[in-house]
C-alpha cells in the first residue's frame, strides 16, 4: 500500500468510525462517509471490496487505538491501580457527558446493532470487549492484597465493563449523566468493601475467621458460576 | 371502545410488541404489524393514528405489565427480599438465554433505538426503568438491617438494573449466557459484602469502629435526612 492509499484509508476509516457512531451502522451511507472522507468510490472500493469490509476495518481501528488513545492517557495520568478503574470511567463521562450521553458506547452501539448477523465483527467487537477487560484486569492484579485474597480479577474487571455499558445505556435513555454517575458511586462502594475486607484479612491472617468470610463473599474458588445458574434454575 | 375495538387493539399491540422486540422498531413495518395482527389498516390507524403512537402504546403496554408478568411472578415465588433481586434476574435469563440473548432486553432495545429523537416515548422509557427499579428497593426496604445502615436503597435498586442492562448488552454480543452470568456472580458479591457489613455493624452497635467503616463504605452521608426515613419503616 503507497502511503497516498494509506492516507486515504485513514481518512476513510475516520469517517466511517465516527459516522457508525453518530448515526449507526445501518444508517450510515456509503455516499456520507465518501463524502465526509473527501475520497472516490473507487478508492474506497479498493481497500473495502464491501461495507461489511469497512465494518471490520473500523472494529480493528478500536482494537489498535484502545491502548494510545484510551488506556495510555488513564495510565499516565493516575499511578494508583484501583484509582485507574475510576479514572478510566471518568474518562468516559468526559467524553460522553457534553452531548448528554446521546450517542453511547461506539463498541456497544455496534455490537446491538451487527453483532447478531455478522460472524466477523462479532469477533472483533468480542475482542475490543476482551482487550478492554484485560488492561483493567492487570490494573486489579497490580492491586495485590488490596483485594481480598479469593477474588476473581478477570472477572471483576469484566464487571468494569458491564457496569459501564449498563450505566451507559441509562445515562442514554435519561439523557443526562445521573444514571452513570450513579452506577459509578455503586461500582465505589463495592471496591470500598472489597479492600476492608482485604484489610480484614491482611489483620487476622489468611486462616482467621474474618478472612474466610472474606474468601467466602469476595472469592470465587468454592462457587463456579455455571453451579450457580443450575442451582438457581432447578 | 367497544369489545372487538378493545380486542383489535390487543392484538395490534401484542404483534407490535414482539415485532419491536425481535427486530427493532425501525425495521419493523405497519404492514407485517397488521398481518401478524390479522387486523387491517383503517382499525390501526382508529386506534393507533401514526407509527409512534403505537410506540407509545406498546411502551404503557410495558408498563401496565411490569407487576403481573415480572414482579408478581418473582415475589409469589420467592419471599427472601435480597432473594428476590436475584430470582428476578434469573427469571430474565430463563427469557432471553433460549435464543442466545440475541433479541436484548425489550426495553433497552427501544432506549437505544428511539429514546433519542421521541420525546413522549422517552418518558415512557424512563417511567418503565423507574418502575422497575421502585419495585426492586421496595425488597431492598425490606431487606430493613440486612443492609447497612447507610445504604442508598434507591441507587442500589437502579444499581441493579444498571448491572442487569450492561450483562444483557454483553451477553447479547458474545451470543452467550456467560457475561450475563458473571455480572449476576459479581452483584451477589456485591450483595454479600454489604450483608457482612451490616453484620458487623449489628454486632458492634452503631457506635462501633466497624459500624462507622460501614457507613462510609456503604453509605452515602450526603444524602438527606428525608430519604433516610423511609429506609426505617422497615
Amino acid at each position: 500500500m503507497t502511503r497516498e492509499e494509506a492516507s486515504t484509508r485513514d481518512k476513510i476509516l475516520d469517517a466511517a468510525a465516527r459516522l457508525f457512531h453518530e448515526q449507526g451502522y445501518h444508517a450510515t451511507g456509503i455516499a456520507t462517509i465518501l463524502r465526509e472522507a473527501d475520497a472516490n468510490a473507487g478508492s474506497l472500493y479498493h481497500v473495502f471490496p464491501s461495507k461489511e469490509a469497512l465494518l471490520e476495518g473500523v472494529l480493528e481501528r478500536y482494537v489498535q487505538l484502545l491502548r494510545p488513545v484510551v488506556m495510555d492517557p488513564v495510565e499516565n495520568a493516575e499511578r494508583d491501580p484501583i484509582g485507574r478503574v475510576f479514572a478510566l470511567l471518568e474518562q468516559y463521562r468526559r467524553w460522553l457527558s457534553p452531548n448528554g450521553f446521546v450517542m453511547g458506547c461506539p463498541i456497544g452501539n455496534l455490537a446491538l446493532e451487527v453483532g447478531d448477523n455478522n460472524a466477523a465483527a462479532r469477533v472483533l467487537i468480542d475482542r475490543n470487549f476482551a482487550n478492554w477487560s484485560a488492561v483493567v484486569r492487570s490494573w486489579l492484579d497490580a492491586a495485590g492484597n488490596r483485594l481480598p485474597a479469593g477474588t476473581d480479577r478477570k472477572r471483576l474487571g469484566d464487571f468494569v465493563l458491564t457496569v459501564m455499558e449498563g450505566a451507559i445505556m441509562l445515562a442514554r435513555a435519561s439523557g443526562s449523566p445521573e444514571p452513570f454517575d450513579a452506577g459509578v458511586e455503586q461500582l465505589r462502594r463495592y471496591f470500598d468493601l472489597l479492600q476492608e475486607q482485604a484489610l480484614t484479612e491482611r489483620r487476622t491472617g489468611p486462616g482467621g475467621k474474618s478472612a474466610s468470610r472474606a474468601a467466602k463473599s469476595a472469592g470465587t474458588p468454592t462457587r463456579p458460576a455455571r453451579k450457580q445458574s443450575s442451582r438457581r434454575r432447578t
